[in-house]
């Protein structure tokens, strides 16, 4: 992997917390591909595409306290069209005058294609540590 | 952001936290620009410049336990005279023979300009999830 | 440190966590030089080589639950012979329906070195912020 690819995904997972996190709902969605997909066990069925994908990150920031997506252990491989990027996201939950609980631990496995001049998520899946089906 | 002050950035980063929690204060001052200034709710009033941030890191280094800065969520855009950094910092406090204790989940936003040819923090604001008035 | 040098070890250290914890033990010991030693209080002697290095990450896929190597805080800097890596290294056990708990906060001091045209670990000594003696 190459220098200044490594460096655009490392940009690309860097802004991507902090945009769902502050309540950016359309630029988290447009992390994704216009067509992206995600695919979580915490939610009943993949959200598909920009409209859902902002509505999706919308109702996150209406939950209680404060929510933190930490990402860690980001690692980036070459596939036929594109990127494959595996990383450990954890949800840490702040509630007002109260310690961070660390709420859940995942990992995050995307497909990652060249969009509009620049790396977009065209599909994610997210496995839950706590799920026994899930890993 | 091109991929040469990417690495710049991460390595500044990548030292800092360890520079405080070694004991290192002056290494860690020396992160900062000679007026640095490092404000947040935490303490009273904002730290300015390389004596008292050095102070300031000596104080810190006096707690119980091993206390460390844990930082991931690096994003780095340009700014008009240097670079903005925003990152997740948490304070992870380990007592003897204890698990570790995730003390508190903060945002840092920090100003960065070039100084002595290399990147440094002029700025530096702490945002603690724990606290309504500083989100 | 150059932007290439410094891809190649977050992409190293990417890795690295992602094998062990999914059961991949002879990829995680190939992280190690052949000869590569991993020092850690948590066992009672150095673990030595490929053979010992894939047994150790054999063993450690059969605990209860499931362990995540959280890394964070990577810092690269040059030695005579290669390169040396510091960095946070948190234990995360989550048990079936259970919340994740962080179980360990360590520092890991790596000294890296070039083999069969990659860096390789050639050895790594583990403190633990919970042993007196360790830090």
């Amino acid at each position: 992997m190459d220098a200044d690819t490594l460096a655009l995904v490392h940009q690309l997972y860097g802004a991507q917390s902090h945009h769902i996190d502050e309540g950016r709902a359309h630029e988290w969605a447009e992390t994704f591909t216009p067509d992206g997909e995600f695919c979580s066990p915490s939610y009943p069925a993949p959200v598909t595409g920009t409209a859902a994908l902002t509505k999706f990150a919308e109702d996150f920031a209406g939950q209680d306290g404060v929510t933190r997506h930490v990402l860690t252990n980001l690692h980036v491989t070459p596939a036929d069209d594109g990127l494959v990027v595996r990383a450990y996201l954890q949800i840490v939950r702040t509630l007002p005058d109260s310690p961070p609980e660390l709420l859940r631990q995942t990992t995050i496995t995307d497909h990652l294609v060249r969009h509009a001049g620049t790396w977009r998520i065209r599909h994610r899946t997210v496995r839950r540590d706590d799920l026994k089906e899930n890993r």
